[in-house]
């Protein structure tokens, strides 16, 4: 089958013919790839940075995020059967650890990440356990079935505490930071400022729903929320990873206010534990992965209830053998999520 | 001054003077009413029912629903001053009880009712203390900051769990039923139905962003649940008190489920607890009465913001002198909320 | 294999031999059972109850709770191996339907029950899924660890809300009421007081650590609770089933208190919805089995540190094929949990 | 009256002469302190630190941890009378901002800190708002009542999150560090391990109930708690404030475990937010203070039921006027908490 492979410890990825996977287990699901969609971490992997480059060992199918066919299932599969529309957990769990027998398998130990440690789905096939795929309602578009896994982060992110009636700082706003803006306004978020360094993703904030952009390159972040949030912001939502962002992030919050940390910073952060987190009483969450599947459940149900508009965050749509036009413009920044047409 | 008041032990209440109240305490503030509104419990000590009978000592000035303007205040008062715009909270707490000291002052034992224990805000001027004022926002409408008390039952059986991402089932369509379809919906509901008698309830419920809804003296209002959620509700908000609503309250909740049990039966109800309660495993929130002040904090950040439209639940404005029509109109149900103007 | 055997739909048992299970899905377990115990459910289905007979279908190996040792193990079974310690869930969940993927699998709609809907644990050999099992600490104590399953719903209850620094009510001193009495201990609970019909039951609440017992059937059971704590309890545990404690659960519960019901009535009940649930803004949390497997990763941290001293509970020990004695012992009261010695 | 005073901007404090306070509030409350006590903060002010320069101005009456009795009320005051016995908050908040309405007093910006911002309980009387005040059980031993303001931040450490059945990391065994392994056990932590730099202190914290005491000054504390849970503490209690020992809180915290922070460093922090904070899907709680009051409430119960044995943490007792030798034993450590015997 075609796949995009990793095959060299260096920039760059080729589309090639590998072996297709095949039901080896009882609970194993072969599925058909419809789209596929490119995730910051794939642009990580594609450029060969170094957290990469300690990491995956090549050859590698790249990708995790997905909507596919179901084709054929294993002999113990119960919930799923060949025809059925489902999309990816890109967490692989052991699910029978600690964690993953008490409802917290999103930091399991033993995970793996498809298309990072183990093969993922830029390819023709796809063979996963029933416990990573998730069923999707039939009218929901294939576009937005693709992108949930990265969704998943967003909502992990911004209800991993109250949200309804509460005003929201989200720093960072990559994919994931500017499909927070639209969960935060779609649970009741009462006003939501967003910031970032580059004005073709602050457009996109405003069209996902921003109150106020702030431009990081131009003006100072935290000023200007407090500019916006006399009091502090009630929820910070820190998913940029980088180091200014996460100190602003703590001292913009109000006191007694929630920050939830999802970007993950390159390196260490010098942080005035004593003035901005500990006297000010924050509750701070740290966000990895979604939760396995109550963050589904959730987002799910917001999808197929038409509450949750996401259409403006898929910005670029290609053909599956064009994915280095995709994997360009990420590491540019000049786009919002882009798809890749399965063939 | 002028008041409404329940002078006699019957039917009825009279416009009449009265003295106008004075600061005696160190905390009281003077207000003057700009608008008021009709609770149920007013039309229940107009209505003289047996309740009422069993509670109320006449005379009495009625209402605890109001919007105003802080004409004086006394020497410890510290957070409002003359021409602050101010609405009413109805329950007169202790201040220094357990439950007043641990964030449940919404159950303190020695709760007053304005209007009911004591002289209430139908009136030209009310004397209260500055822990049962809420300022509101310069720009928000009179109508909408004087309806916050009820709202304020809304919201509380709302957000006593979960609410983004869950289908809600509504069972009773008085004004704080109608306002929690609306709450539920700014909060992330995914689909809301609602229920009622009155054909006249259910129009306004759909203005108010049911997605459906259920006429209870037509059809089976379990049945029709379980016709839009066959799985059950995953939120249930009882707001009737009527027997057979709260019987079906249980039986509709989805197993895990959340029922808000907040309208009051007039007699005892006969449940299946083995069935309905117990082995579906529900959380059951008892609500009375609004968080003092969590509840009120939300509530106005999420009306200050514009989320939460409730301009349909206002159906009828009359001027002071005419309370008597808004009685009745309360009687028939024929109304939402009704708004009295003051002089 | 031996086994004891609902043989006919009539009160009654036998010691009979049966074909031995087999593994026959990947993640089947094979276990041999060291002891058994005794649930109040078996005792249902010994003597044929109604439910039972609305439920059971004969010929049925009856029994689930237990601990045992692994034997053999399925191809896909990744957790356990042949010598392991374990102890048996005796909720058999689907684990794909909504609740079982979102941490609800206690209320998983499609449970079948052990020794109930499917062949149970009273036999030589048992085979479940490897799901269905958890592996004890090494030097837990047979006796202990085979009285999880039921000393679960003890702790569900108990910890269904907070618990530390609160003063408790337990409605039932069944083996079930007993361990909830030792576990809010434990847990930081100030005052236990405990009630019963049976003097033999309420010594045993003594022994594991009440403060207080009240003897249902000579004393006002609301007015000695009240005589204890007259502010009310800040949680009560109905563990009894019977409509007399449900209705007493509420009354005694505090102004904001807890109410966690377990115990199933065998008919309707007739409540005070208004004034003794609403108007005192009740939390009530219905408990049903144990939470898959949070609460048994509790129970377990708790056995294992020693913390938690059940032994008071055990109160006889027969050899298996004196099972008759138990189930007799059972419906006369006169025990707290009966232990089956495995051949 | 008698006060030690903080007289002159330089290390010291004087035993003087200084005019009684008076009652000039509706609410306030004339008390005679019984017994006081030395918190690390009075040692900051006494030692003239950094901080306290910054902040404190004399002339200053020093002191804020108290049990003292009513003697005279002022007319508001409806919960206290002269002869009740009664313990003090040193948190001096508002009362009526957002926080403070909505159960946040704990992180009010008004905050003033008794003995530091206003004059202190170092004295013959102290006059304080009602609201500042909470009264004690008839028979709770004065030594006791005394340390409830620290104790409370222990109890507020300990329970921002689950307890019961958890493995439990206390870093830092100052008094406040102490007391928290008491209230750790008490609430039914399974395993509590200790570190500190000094044998003295980790003597007292095996007294109160530590199963293991680590000597940061003599091994790797990380190293230390992985040997004691190596998959790490379920949570860890920062209670020191140094920077080494913050960096290890969420080292050796287990995947998806709790940190509370309440140790205050004196200086930034270097941290690895990506691998020691986000990937591992930690909360991290900010402690400051204490709720008020359910932290008072639940802190009142545990004293009154005798589940909590403070008695090894209080290791000395001088007379007011001997108030030097107590601060000198603070400032070298060799001390769990000091009391002053008030004339």
């Amino acid at each position: 089958m075609k796949a995009i492979v990793k095959q060299t410890p260096a920039r760059g990825a080729v589309l090639m013919d590998v072996p297709a996977p095949q039901i080896t287990r009882g609970d194993d699901v072969l599925i058909r790839p419809i789209l596929t969609s490119i995730c910051g971490t794939d642009y990580h992997v594609y450029a060969w940075d170094p957290w990469s480059a300690g990491r995956v060992i090549p050859p590698r199918v790249m990708g995790h995020e997905y909507v596919g066919e179901v084709i054929e299932v294993g002999p113990d599969v119960r919930s799923l059967r060949p025809g059925d529309r489902v999309s990816g957990e890109s967490h692989r769990v052991c699910g029978v650890c600690l964690q993953c027998r008490t409802c917290e398998g999103h930091v399991c130990a033993e995970t793996r990440i498809f298309g990072v440690d183990i093969d993922g789905c830029f390819a023709d096939t796809v063979c996963v356990p029933e416990s990573s795929l998730w069923r999707n309602p039939p009218d929901l578009p294939a576009e937005i079935a693709c992108i949930q896994d990265p969704l998943g982060n967003a909502v992990h992110a911004v209800m991993a505490g109250d949200i309804a009636g509460k005003t929201v700082a989200v720093l960072g706003c990559g994919p994931i930071g500017l499909m927070a803006i639209a969960v935060a306004r779609a649970c009741g978020a009462t006003h939501v400022v967003a910031s970032d360094t580059r004005r073709y993703r602050l457009d996109l904030a405003t069209r996902l729903g921003a109150d106020r952009v702030i431009d990081a390159g131009e003006c100072d972040t935290e000023q200007a929320v407090l500019d916006a949030f006399p009091r502090g912001a009630d929820v910070v939502l820190e998913m940029s990873g980088a180091p200014p962002a996460i100190k602003a992030a703590f001292r913009v919050a109000r006191r007694g206010g929630r920050v939830s940390l999802m970007g993950i910073p390159t390196r260490t952060v010098e942080l005035d534990v004593a003035e901005d987190m500990v006297m000010k009483g924050l509750d701070i969450r740290c966000i990895v992965g979604r939760r396995l599947y109550s963050t589904w459940a959730t987002m799910s149900a917001l999808l197929e209830s038409g509450r949750l508009d996401l259409a403006p965050v898929i910005t670029h749509r290609f053909r599956f053998e064009e994915f280095e036009r995709g994997m360009e413009l990420m590491g540019q920044g000049l786009c919002g999520k882009v798809i890749l047409e399965m063939d």
